[in-house]
């Protein structure tokens, strides 16, 4: 979009040699007004019965190079520019046969309220001042008027000017659909090369700012009109990164006491009658399976499975709190058009728990998850209070129906969520009407890429699941006690959170987790290098680095650059250079960070690039510059 | 059971010591016979109003001990025995009101055919044979008449001798309802302790040969009512056996060129439509799931998705073989009755795959299964024609109708098996009838622990599929040529496997695939200890040993005898002396083998024994003492 608030008097310039050199090739092109963008300039041409192609640009951008100043291999000639009236503008106009200036520049004269911002900006004159003739310029180049504009202060490009044909569109004249539609010839435009490139830079990333351009990209997933809406297929890529995600929960929720077991994704309607689930979430749950006359849902949570494990067997109080978790794969109804990439799905997978334990070890076990969930997503530089915060959604005075009507037990369960955030010393915001049925809970929230503020994990205090289960344990003195239980999700929905991470590393993902570790490219097939390579695939493999053999008979620099596409993390050629010294150059992914992986791409024995590779992936190394 | 085939002249010179031990406690005993079986003696007692009760066992054992010769605890005195005809023996019998023998005797006498196979091994006199009265021996312990019997050959019983009271149970006196209840004393005997020893050993495990008791003895899996039949959950320790099957299978087959996919369990009817299986498999499919009008299928297969990740774009014959795997979840409808533990469930998960190829590849990618599948069951010492062997599972002539008729195909198919099993120079067998609807298939048949020829694992020539869901890749030439399909199954349904294996192993799995790989029994909580077991668990962590830390509040001893019951595969005893010298004795599950572990339970540093426990685990020894 033009955009003449963010003036460049360089760009400025450029946009006259744009105009210059359209000239040249079409010198029958008739001009609507140019103008410069914050990213560089461009110009609007009817060519009549031709019309500017792809193909096109590179003569373009040559032309314009050729009518640069000397130092940037132009022949040197420069602009010149003389201050002109309105009516001298239009006779000027009308002997080069430009129409659309004609008519612009009497529309200037006559009624300049009904120029467009775009007309405005070119001429300098605002309907709002007094129409001031001496601001127009006749700009000329080599004695032909190239193009008229409202400013005098010429700045000329220098050498270092770097620009590149970003878009060609067509546009009506005057942005009315009656008039003729003409071309629009937008380049980008920075004052050096590396502003260029880092503009391109930027460019792509912002691109990969979506997670579901990212997955198509990097072949993370795809949907199916036969398999249906919010059903990803996960390809190889995704299917790799989803299982390092899930092992990377799996392991840190055993190191930190939990229990994992599996529990079916079908279950008779008679679990979520008995939980109270069916008469409150029916609405989400999709329609009954008939299995021999009974009816089986799919589950849309996996509370009453752990509760049933729990009750296989009387409890201890010694033996509390007993903290069952799974990556638990749930099934909630969604409307087709809400469906969305990753975000919402019709299966799911959610880092599920449930603690059951004494009302004396609550705080303690809010307090773990708290500690769990800070731990976690640490691993992925995520920062309390700037990426996440911490609110706590408690029923409030609305509509009681709408929760579980025991108030004594609704103090006793906000207290105890209060206290442990306090505790902690936590900020966080209180918010009413924003509990479960079944009782209060901590929300974290986080901001998407689009700038929307959502839950991304829970933790969730229940005292009514214990009393319509009978989870109950028994106390030191023989009797029977009733059990509480917390709700919490370490890592909620991993689809959701995979999506959210592509977005946050704009699909660069830290080394551990991604799909593509570490390649091996093989110069020729000969005897030593294929050798080595078979040695350090099968070492990378047992130490669990993911490894691949590239021994396509591709051109070595073909084979480089595909594994840069590929986004591969680490990249060995292996000729018989490295099969006689047992040393390798490690090619490292140009956005990994030094946290990752060694500062420089020094020679090393194989031993140790395995070893810091292996390090990496154990650790789950942070893509940060870390600072710890 | 009785069993005189397996007579073994201890033991039945044993058989007559149990005789003299009881009539030392009742002198008033009335005896029927005695027997020798496979595993040691018996003798059926008659004591009037008395009975002998589990707590008379530790007097029996005594007396009979003490009749033992000196080297076995005993007096010294030995048996005697004269030859006398049965006349003689009636008289004897007569004298010492001695009812039941005397009863056996007459019959011996007048009409041997009436004699039960007891008694006449006993008395040693056969119905068919003709009555050889000198066979019968009255035998004496200190002059005292014990039994009869039909063997002179009586050879003393040594010190060795190590025996034990099995069994008390009641049985009518010749197996007639209408005649008296009477006493039988079962015992074990062996020629020594150690062979004792091995025998209850052998007789815990055989207790071990269902993995539904295996499963509720270790809390691996559970079912639940109000969940549904066949549709298990599993408990933490089988969910971690789980896993580790899982992972194994994951991995090796990403070493051996498969990429792995995670594709959605329900998928619209429309799939199973367009493959042909919901005509031909309706019946195996549970009800569709209504979601805005359309039919979702909860999937009994995964071909079809596995196709449509092929499909999503265009392949080079360059690219093929593409072979695509995944852990799939499947629903496969069975009845209630027909449902048995981890064997037939309603929902279980196939180590699926299917490999996508050039036709010219199949014969070397059906090898490359089966090297697949035959590393696998190597990893758990099964030995093909011990543990399994090939079947080629052909159409043969039976009813067309259930095949797709396309004789050349079939042809060109069965060929490629045939001639792969032949180039690998295997032993199979061809059954006709056996193969799918859509191509014949290789069958990797096992027999279960019961006896019965199940099939385990399948590699399937498909040349259906491709044309149903045009299967293709660009050739050389740049057109266009249907692949081939090959469906195979590299560890078959995983639950069912785990339950095989449970069995296989008599519940005592590998280290490696152990859910309780590594236990630290605090001695005390002091300071130094914790330290070192807090270490310890967390560099045990960071190799992923599965790692638990007993601080319970137990004593020593039964913190030990509760590692055992847990079968914990390694135990760490961590004390002050421990904390000192950062070395440690590790205490070894006592059916490890030396593949699995060092020889001797001898002290070593921590890192060296971290690092074989790493090296078993990431290696997956096998649990045999190895000749490779």
């Amino acid at each position: 979009m033009p955009n003449s608030s963010n003036f460049d008097p360089q760009r400025h310039t450029l946009s006259h040699l744009l105009v210059a050199a359209v000239r040249r090739i079409y010198p029958q092109a008739k001009f609507g007004c140019s103008f410069t963008t914050s990213t560089g300039v461009g110009c609007d041409v009817d060519l009549g019965d031709n019309r500017l192609a792809g193909s096109d640009i590179p003569r373009l951008e040559s032309e314009m190079r050729q009518l640069l100043p000397d130092g940037g291999g132009g022949s040197g000639r420069s602009l010149s520019y003389d201050p002109i009236t309105i009516d001298e503008a239009i006779a000027l106009s009308e002997s080069q046969e430009q129409s659309y200036w004609v008519e612009v520049l009497q529309l200037a004269k006559s009624d300049p309220t009904q120029l467009t911002t775009l007309e405005s900006d070119w001429l300098g004159i605002y309907p709002s001042d007094p129409v001031d003739h001496s601001k127009i310029s006749k700009v000329s180049f080599d004695g032909q008027t190239v193009n008229f504009c409202g400013h005098t202060d010429l700045t000329s490009v220098d050498g270092q000017t770097a620009f590149k044909v970003d878009k060609l569109s067509g546009v009506y004249w005057r942005g009315d659909a009656d008039r003729p539609q003409i071309q629009r010839i937008e380049l980008l435009a920075f004052a050096s090369q590396k502003l260029l490139d880092q503009h391109l830079d930027d460019k792509a990333a912002s691109r990969l700012q979506d997670h579901r351009q990212i997955a198509r990209d990097q072949e993370l997933f795809m949907g199916s009109e036969l398999v249906g809406a919010g059903l990803p297929l996960w390809l190889p890529n995704g299917a790799t990164i989803r299982r390092q995600l899930e092992n990377f929960v799996i392991e840190e929720e055993l190191a930190a006491g939990y229990q994992h077991v599996i529990t079916p994704d079908i279950t008779q309607i008679d679990l979520y009658k008995k939980s109270g689930h069916y008469d409150l979430y029916r609405d989400s749950m999709y329609s009954p399976i008939d299995i021999d006359g009974k009816k089986f849902m799919l589950r849309p949570m996996s509370c009453p499975h752990h509760f049933q494990i729990y009750n296989r067997r009387p409890h201890s109080y010694r033996e509390l709190p007993v903290r069952l978790a799974e990556i638990a794969k749930l099934y909630r109804y969604e409307q087709s058009g809400e469906l969305m990439g990753l975000t919402r799905l019709r299966s799911f997978t959610l880092a599920d728990a449930h603690i059951i334990c004494r009302p004396d070890q609550a705080r303690d076990e809010i307090n773990g998850a708290l500690d769990l969930i800070e731990k976690l997503t640490a691993t992925f530089g995520l920062v309390k209070e700037q990426h996440y915060f911490y609110r706590l959604s408690l029923r409030g005075d609305g509509d009681s129906t709408k929760y579980f009507d025991d108030p004594e037990a609704w103090r006793r369960a906000e207290d105890n969520l209060r206290q442990a955030l306090e505790a902690r010393g936590e900020k966080f915001v209180e918010v009413g009407d924003e509990a479960a049925f079944y009782g209060p809970k901590i929300d974290i929230q986080m901001t998407n890429a689009n700038g929307k503020e959502e839950t991304a994990f829970t933790v969730q205090y229940d005292f009514l699941m214990p009393q319509r289960f009978e989870l109950s344990y028994i106390t030191a003195d023989n009797t029977s006690a009733e059990a509480v239980v917390i709700h919490r999700s370490s890592f909620g929905c991993i689809e959701r959170v995979l999506g959210f991470l592509l977005e946050h590393y704009g699909g660069k993902l830290p080394l551990w987790l991604s799909p593509r570790q570490l390649r091996l490219v093989l110069v020729g097939d000969r005897e030593g290098p294929g050798q080595l390579s078979d040695l350090i695939a099968e070492r990378a493999r047992r130490l669990k680095i993911g490894v691949e053999v590239d021994s396509s008979d591709l051109s070595l620099g073909k084979k480089i650059r595909k594994a840069q596409e590929d986004l591969v993390a680490c990249l060995l050629v292996i000729g018989d250079k490295e099969a006689e010294s047992k040393t390798v150059t490690p090619q490292w992914r140009s956005d990994l960070v030094d946290s990752e992986k060694p500062p420089a791409s020094q020679p090393m024995p194989i031993d140790q690039l395995l070893d810091i590779l292996e390090d990496n992936i154990s650790q789950r190394c942070q893509k940060i510059e870390s600072s710890q």
